[in-house]
């Protein structure tokens, strides 16, 4: 097995991502969850390019075990001297003892961006390493568009890493920064780029601009390359960056190489998970490993393969990476889908699938879907069996939101439900519309069924379907309960938003309430 | 210029994916759609498994201009005659000319799937393809699982593609069916596969469990495959297609290969956006080359320098593929991208950038994003000029949802407004609480601004930030508004969902008369 550094650049490089804006706690729960994780490098920020940055790596100093952690910053400016340097003063008290340092690989940018002369550049690069060196600093120097540059003018790139050598960079990481080159590229300049230096250890550094970037770095480690940068689930500039989440289960469970502790691998998909939430990003559900349908089977022949023999349809076990399968449930998916999804459930179908496929298909139509809302395909099959029995019946709601001139707003509900024969009629104010709502609900229920008490709501999803004809358009709601064993999801839809809500919230408790 | 035939599997394969779900209607549509881009086939069902799509090959029938249409089925049954193989005869009734045939090259599967002799699979194959030569079809024959099969047994998959070549199928398509293997592998054997089939056409059907399947299918056309098979925005099973919007771009663009017409390529992102409106998914903004954020610019550095000169932060012209170039606005972006945005916008700053950022910063922070939201951007600008007046300004609403034991329901809204100091107070009914609202506003509105007539929503996201807590949660609402000749966004984000949509109905129409 050969060690392959990883080295996250989500807190930098991915923060330029359209939608991101971490807080300094964000960063530092990010560091500390990547640092428990086993990540070998975490670059924490540019430290002169923000105070946010700064503030960070004061407070970061010295907490993690696993992870070293690094400090970003660009050569140092042309024409000036490196002791002078603002950005270089702030690498060394943000006192990390690694750097990351980018400069320009491309004559391009040496004369448009910087605006400087080629020997200037190369000086720069030199100068700024090797002062860091003497500061004691491990030093990776980060070849900005290397591959376009080695394209236009070969020549010139070697001769900025030579620079770097020289300075005794301990690591050159090779970046591919607008994304654009294809794979059978990537591998024939980075054979040549070690060719070229044989004694340097490389790193790779991608962007996915061309759907490549996971491929590209994949590549270059079995080029040559020892170090890795990329961000969790890929976060990053334009189409991001080279996703880690993939990288590392595909170089460790099928390229033969070492990245995180062996034991570690199986939190990945909650890494993952845990950095969309901190960020506040919708997970991609497609995620390749990590992703809630990694595993999921739709297709009827598959359902019924992957129950003979799960290598049929699954590339890895997906217990390695801490995921699970997933059989979804659709009017497209046929019986298999149907009773294995029951089985999951423990649900005793009396036979009737048929008439349970159907009744999916109806709902489906309507804009309802079951494979994020287990709770509720659960309740819509126990009311088909004899024995089925309402908890409560709604008998009416209503809702208002009232705002005055002051900003002040009051939201109000009031709900009359049927209890085994009792009317139960209360009123709630919330911070919006569904809290007042939920809490009408509690309240009507609480002394009748005190198990409800233990039911949180931990996440609520709001989306418009046939959104393009204006806000009458209808709405899906899917809320996630838990309590303190089992988490579920319901659904709700409805042209009226607070309908669509209000089916969630009593699915959620109706689903509680028939599993106890 | 080489050719490569593209194959599009969105209908069939791609109709897999969790959360899809096609209609006969939407098909046709997305068929067309293709046909008119220039696709070279279009996979439109499998008339065995379900009646929707032998309707739709019914409705399909002679549409096309540019396309080829294709219907799938597996090889025939174990031990059956092929002439009464029922998926067969619809392959022939569906009439399509050109058909797919899916069998098994990895013997795994042949046993523990089919459950049968690895010989009788081989007749399967022939037959299958052989029988419908006679009925003068086009036929590709898709080799599944056909990299698995490789690793396990070589000789067995080789048998498996002779059947299908001697009985005359015009391509052979090998399928990474479980999406697991590594571009290398994938560079081996289709080269390996060649150099035994030197006189035999190849394609590639590559799914994206390792991240891989866009690189995996450019490697294995440099490889000397012909045909590429995906989906338009990578939908399907699990992790998704190979991503044509992405495999046809590059091949074009970067690889010196033909895939569709030239003048066509710059239709690719609308086409992209169209397949996922069809399908009712939230398009992925960060999607390779016809993502929104595809050439978006956060990072100030990157600002700055591509103002200089294009080819710095871009790796293609984005009006080759119909994208364009997107300036963000946030708190890490710096003055240039707040003075470029402005710049596009034609807002004059009148000097004071850095009170812009402040207030970004500030709004973001309170769950706020700009970069969704031209609009209401615009009226913040504008907020800070001496000469701002409002339009108008609210009173008090009031929003109230009734439904009763019958299901009706009742949304009813009331706004009382000061237009030019005179008091408005209007009620209206709507189909949900926020199309109440809508309905109130204008209607206090029209008499003094007949140009809001105009005015059109036409996209309304609503957005849970801070999920983890309750139904209290913050919620954030973008609504896009267009009238006859521009399209503009505006926000509002609110404890209370209600006034979330509040702030961004009027904003929207505060844009429209600021604009005027």
């Amino acid at each position: 097995m050969k060690q392959i550094k990883i080295f996250d650049t989500t807190l930098r490089d991915g923060s330029q991502g359209a939608g991101i804006s971490f807080s300094v706690e964000d960063k530092l729960k990010i560091a500390s969850a990547l640092d428990t994780f086993g990540i070998a490098y975490i670059e924490g920020g540019w430290p002169g390019s923000n105070p946010k940055d700064e503030e960070f790596f004061k407070l970061a100093k010295n907490k993690f075990k696993n992870s070293k952690l690094v400090a970003f910053s660009s050569t140092r400016k042309p024409n000036t001297k490196i002791q002078d340097d603002n950005q270089i003063k702030k690498i060394i008290s943000s006192d990390t003892k690694v750097a990351t340092i980018f400069g320009k690989s491309w004559d391009l940018h040496v004369q448009v961006a910087l605006k400087t002369t080629l020997k200037e550049n190369l000086k720069m690069i030199f100068e700024t390493i090797a002062y860091l060196k003497t500061k004691k600093f491990e030093v990776i120097y980060d070849a900005e568009h290397y591959f376009d540059g080695y394209i236009h003018n070969k020549i010139y790139t070697f001769e900025t890493i030579k620079s770097a050598v020289d300075a005794g960079a301990d690591y050159i990481c090779l970046c591919e920064t607008n994304g654009g080159v294809l794979p059978s590229y990537i591998e024939k300049t980075v054979k040549e780029t070690i060719k070229e230096f044989p004694n340097v250890k490389f790193g790779i550094h991608a962007h996915n601009d061309c759907d490549c970037a996971v491929a590209n770095s994949i590549i270059a480690v079995q080029s040559g390359c020892q170090l890795v940068q990329g961000t969790i689930n890929g976060i990053g500039e334009r189409c991001g960056n080279a996703n880690l989440c993939s990288i590392i289960p595909s170089l460790q469970l099928k390229g033969k190489y070492h990245c995180v502790p062996v034991q570690n691998l199986k939190n990945i998909t909650n890494l993952s998970r845990y950095i969309d939430e901190i960020a506040n990003l919708t997970s991609n559900d497609s995620m390749p490993y990590v992703g809630k349908n990694a595993f999921s089977h739709k297709a009827g022949v598959h359902v019924s393969a992957i129950k003979k023999d799960s290598k049929t349809y699954e590339h890895i076990n997906p217990k390695h990476v801490g995921n699970k399968r997933n059989i979804l449930v659709s009017d497209l998916s046929g019986k298999s889908n149907i009773v294995s999804k029951a089985d999951e459930l423990a649900i005793d179908l009396e036979k009737d699938v048929q008439g349970i496929i159907n009744i999916v298909k109806e709902k489906e139509n309507n804009g309802y879907q079951y494979e994020n809302a287990d709770g509720s395909f659960y309740i819509l099959t126990k009311k088909l069996e004899k024995t089925y029995k309402n908890f409560f019946t709604l008998k009416n709601y209503r809702v208002s939101v009232e705002k005055n001139k002051d900003g002040s707003i009051v939201s109000e509900a009031t709900v009359k439900l049927d209890v085994n024969g009792k009317e139960e009629h209360t009123v709630a104010e919330g911070g919006g519309p569904v809290d007042a709502l939920d809490k009408c609900l509690r309240k009507a229920l609480i002394k009748f069924y005190p198990e409800i008490k233990s039911v949180i709501l931990t996440d609520f999803k709001v989306r418009v379907i046939n959104s393009d004809a204006n806000t009458a358009a209808k709405v899906r709601v899917l809320i996630e309960s838990k309590d303190k064993k089992y988490s579920w999801g319901t659904i709700g839809v409805s042209d009226n938003i607070i309908d669509a809500c209000w089916q969630a919230l009593s699915d959620s408790v109706e689903y509680k309430l028939l599993k106890k």
